[in-house]
């Protein structure tokens, strides 16, 4: 039976370190992730070696990895130590980013722009608008505990979003678009199409969410319908990839999940 | 009324033209990722100015962007033009990635490693193994049509991983894992747990998956069981950014889709 991670000899036929590396890092992500080092520190070399039946050099290349993603630092006296904290994004609700993380801090909505707009054409196509109709174009960054995790650029059908602006920047602030809409301006939401995909983050959106450069960023896109079908908003939305993961569980036998149902 | 994405005077009020491009892209992002330009060709720089109501250095700063994505690439006398194929995946199923992207192409999988190893103790203990018990590991560079998607890391507990290997690596190649856990070994699979995260892909995921250095994955990390609850097995999955979304729709009212039902 081989170490799964083969430092040297036969067993390491074909494989460079930076493939050992790389097999030794994804299994620590996973556990930097979901808060699995008891303090945020990680084990010493030494234990990582034994954990992983590699080298030295295999497991410091595998934690300068993430290092370079942002998730853990090297602290004197005390080792490598897991960077800030991780939240986790239930996909499966048709939630809110704020909803969901009230759960685990205070957020706030820094509202860097609420007003109408002509929307680009593509934009206007999918919310049903007719030709030169505006939409409100909404752009907040997402913090909890002060950690800035999301910028979300908005476009409201003028429906929706009119009400939303003539409650001001107060109530963008505190509340939750999604709550907006059906407490505050009465229309219940129905369904959403949800897209995901990795993107590096340009250098903008990096400084704005407080990134290193070059770093990676979920972009999600969400058309979100009202109760009757009709499109409500087109969001875009960039999750910081070292602060936030997205969560689902899924069901083999009967298709359910988020997707269509798989013939049983 | 506002352009979304305003070029110049009082509308750009502490937008600098980074903040313009990032708006820009983000819309054609999605358009590329739909496949909504006919013949993969983007509209000239003058319709895009014209569609987003803003200058030429913006537009171009924004298809800069998509072009160090690795989505579009200028070709001559023809324009900007969609580089390669963009898949997607239904994030609702339970369903190997070769189960879906056999309905787009041909998929090949190459196995990279299938052997017993001892697994870290981070896997064991989450795949529910005993101390010292091996798992069956399994490395796979999955195709469609000749371009690498993803590289798939997979430990699996004995009784499901040891019959898998006894078929030999045809079998893998040519199979699902899933069907082959269901069909071949005759274990119905239950529920997953998926968590979905954006990554800067390291030097050697890169080079593997034939992307740009420094390009973005989403690393999906699945834990699958069997139909009883036991683990069956655990993945690392990096999904090449540029080449395939998640998709999923999603209901407010229900609170269905992939998590925790909501209260009605």
């Amino acid at each position: 039976m081989r170490d799964p991670i083969p430092g040297h000899g036969a067993a390491g036929e074909g494989l460079t370190r930076a493939d050992r590396a790389r097999r030794v890092a994804q299994v620590l992500r996973g556990q930097v992730l979901r808060g699995a080092f008891p303090g945020g520190v990680l084990p010493d070399e030494r234990a990582l070696i034994a954990e992983f039946g590699t080298t030295r050099n295999t497991v410091r290349e595998a934690l300068g990895l993430l290092r370079d993603e942002g998730l853990v630092e090297r602290r004197r006296g005390v080792g490598t130590v897991v960077v800030g904290r991780t939240y986790r994004h239930p996909l499966g609700e048709l939630s809110g980013l704020a909803e969901v993380l009230q759960r685990h801090g205070t957020v706030v909505n820094e509202v860097r722009e609420a007003q109408a707009v002509r929307p680009p054409g593509a934009v206007a196509r999918r919310l049903g608008l007719a030709e030169g109709e505006p939409a409100v174009y909404l752009e907040r960054l997402r913090r909890v505990d002060g950690t800035p995790l999301s910028l979300d650029c908005t476009y409201l059908i003028p429906e929706v979003g009119e009400p939303l602006l003539a409650r001001g920047r107060g109530a963008l602030e505190g509340q939750d678009v999604f709550d907006l809409i059906e407490r505050g301006v009465g229309l219940p939401l129905g369904r959403a199409e949800v897209s995901v995909q990795a993107v590096v983050a340009d250098p903008a959106t990096c400084a704005v969410l407080a990134m290193p450069e070059g770093g990676a960023v979920l972009a999600v896109e969400r058309l979100t319908r009202l109760a009757d079908g009709r499109p409500a908003d087109l969001e875009f939305i960039q999750l910081r990839g070292d602060r936030l993961t997205l969560h689902a569980t899924l069901d083999r036998a009967r298709g359910t999940g988020t997707g269509p149902a798989r013939p049983a």
